[in-house]
């Protein structure tokens, strides 16, 4: 995180070199969604400064839809960690023989160790952005929010932040938990905190439940 | 772009220092939504480079459901682009007197003169990922294509290549248009390029359109 302001306006862009670029890979190689952490909290500041990146994500005619909900108070990340238990059981039910052992043996969820917690929605009603890009494809406000979070994530893990999005959660059930208002939409529960291991690979390939497939699969033309 | 080989398991995860993470916020701070292109051709090899990028995103369950329609044949571009224009023109009729004027002389898409086009699709119909966290929140399937698409634009940025999102489209007549599998989703049609004007500011805030907020107000405790 840098306390240097903001470069003026009319300022060179800075020269993305190979070196900062083979590093940016690198970033986005280690970025893990992490589910353990340790328990320490983290430096006073650390969080507002990654909220302060997220925001300089890009959203549908600057529209800013992102709300961020630091969520601290005991009983209401009971209530939270209650749902996702509840939602977990009801996801395990759904699968059978050697898929269930091995979903009932993965960790999906930091909420027992991470120092913080933070639920990000979209704010449906807000009037920023006019309503540009909307028309045609309303889903652009909670995209923008995703766009949020990614760059939350990259900047959290250059920072030594470990970020984990739990999405085993009723929305409209967190809402309530966290009593905002009735048009901000969940679009991510996220664990924060510094992570107990470093990995290159995904968890969820170590525990042998999905393989990373080659791009080339993904692309077509026409 | 990095040609160098991944590093192993194992390997140490690499030291992001203070002069990269000032660096990357940089990148975010410069990254822009690019609509004015210069129409050179991208470098061989780059476009597969940053499509290589985009899927080290997160992904739900690791489901990878990303899938990248490189859009070439000038007959679908030219419908693309149609698409376009009249949902531009259904747009601008929902707003009036100044705002209607600020709208149309907004410049929203690079469809002249991007030299790639990129739609950008959530399968979902993918077994990969075996459901895994999408019960509650089946949105989970685009978001993730959300993240890819993010993660693409900064890698993109680094790279000195543009990138603009233009959502005011039909998605099923673009869908249609790509002749894509049925259970594709349309989360992105992206414009690549080099771009003519490096800027700081957003376009939309230069226009006169939508500023930017501090990110203090968007944030809360509970």
């Amino acid at each position: 995180m840098s306390d240097r302001p903001d470069p003026g306006p009319g300022t060179q862009p800075p020269d993305f070199d190979a070196a900062f670029r083979d590093k940016l890979r690198d970033l986005l190689l280690w970025r893990r969604d992490v589910r353990r952490f340790l328990g320490t909290p983290l430096p006073d500041g650390l969080l507002e400064g990654l909220l302060a990146q997220a925001a300089l994500a890009p959203s549908v005619g600057n529209s800013q839809p992102w709300r961020f909900v630091v969520v601290e108070d005991a009983a209401r990340r009971k209530a939270v960690r209650d749902d996702f238990e509840q939602a977990n059981q009801d996801a395990l039910a759904g699968y059978s023989g050697e898929r269930a052992q091995t979903y009932a043996g993965l960790k999906l969820a930091g909420l027992d160790k991470a120092p913080v917690q933070l639920a990000v929605f979209a704010d449906r009603a807000t009037e920023r952005g006019h309503g540009l890009g909307q028309n045609t494809m309303p889903e652009m406000l909670p995209y923008s929010v995703v766009a949020a979070v990614n760059t939350l994530w990259l900047a959290a893990r250059a920072a030594g932040v470990g970020v984990g999005w739990v999405s085993i959660l009723h929305p409209g059930r967190v809402s309530q938990i966290l009593d905002v208002p009735k048009d901000w939409h969940l679009v991510a529960y996220l664990c924060l905190g510094l992570p107990e291991e470093e990995h290159l690979e995904p968890e969820l390939v170590r525990a042998g439940w999905q393989d990373r497939a080659d791009v080339s699969e993904f692309i077509l033309r026409r």
